[in-house]
């Protein structure tokens, strides 16, 4: 059954070793963070810098591990139709608005939202840290300068991840504009048993 | 007066808000992991995604600002002569030195010897996350590939950090072959009033 994102604001869930979750960007041009734990021990979490080393790749697509801070494989990547995702930054919150969009009232991010749905699980809001953002693009110049693009997916594109840990997943519909190319859309997904 | 960290090996110490820390490479391509803290609220620590989310780069030089998980500046760079740093990968542990290099017998690696030495400071290892990695040179190749290449430091070259808040610092001299060129050697560094 697939559930739905409302635009700006996040959920979160429990998923078994093996199961796997399917995100679908139904309208398009839409990014959803993504973050998890080990159910069984919340000091082991998602990283960035691990997942970046032990791929050797900025770059994830199917067949790509997100691995967590102690090393272990948390979930792959089984199907991919988008190809373009980021990995590089931490979720926006009331701070990062205020600070790339000084002019708008700041809102909670995807930062917040996470806060708050995983909050039900007794995760301590500093343990929260680079989220997989799944569709958002960042495009990287030779310089090394980072600019945020529009994301490359398209109206029911999706991507399925399988967890390879019994896990605690928060998951967001993005909240900033200029990840989602200003178009602030839901995002929906399903645990494929 | 200048400290040695002993190749292979980490240390730990405080610093005070305005105080500036000046890590040298003394024999040069050598890399030091850096990790900091708030000194009064542990649960405020170096973050690799705010930091590359606010200075909108990969790259980091004389200018560049660190940032904290709660969107705080911890550490601005004052004077770099080398200009080529990685923020994107975590420290090597025994885990990634069992994967990256299974024929030799593991060592802590930086992430060990930032445990070590901050447990002095009561830092629980689960929050000690990606490193500054100073003078460690990832490539990064148009299609996302990462490669770690020799440092670009020269004998002597040095970097200056100065501490906008009160900090506990974590500093190491590399223990990872392909990062410091197959040349295991000391860091230097010194706190200057």
């Amino acid at each position: 059954m697939s559930n739905v994102i409302k635009p700006r604001s996040g959920t979160a869930f429990k998923m078994k070793k093996g199961e796997r979750l399917k995100v679908t960007d139904p309208l398009g041009e839409q990014v959803a963070d993504l973050y998890c734990f080990n159910e069984h021990d919340i000091k082991e979490f998602l990283s960035s810098g691990r997942s970046l080393d032990y791929n050797e790749s900025l770059t994830f697509k199917s067949g790509s591990k997100l691995y967590s801070n102690q090393s272990n494989v948390m979930m792959e990547i089984i199907e991919d139709l988008v190809e373009e995702h980021d990995f590089l930054l931490t979720p926006c919150s009331v701070d990062t608005f205020t600070h790339f969009y000084p002019h708008e009232d700041p809102v909670p991010g995807c930062h917040g939202n996470l806060v708050n749905a995983l909050a039900k699980y007794d995760i301590p809001e500093h343990l929260i840290g680079t989220t997989f953002n799944t569709f958002m693009h960042v495009g990287v110049s030779p310089d090394g300068k980072l600019k945020v693009l529009p994301p490359k997916s398209k109206a029911g594109d999706y991507i399925i991840f399988e967890a390879t840990m019994d896990l605690i997943v928060g998951l967001t519909a993005c909240s900033a504009g200029e990840s989602n190319n200003f178009k602030y859309k839901p995002i929906n997904y399903e645990i494929l048993q």
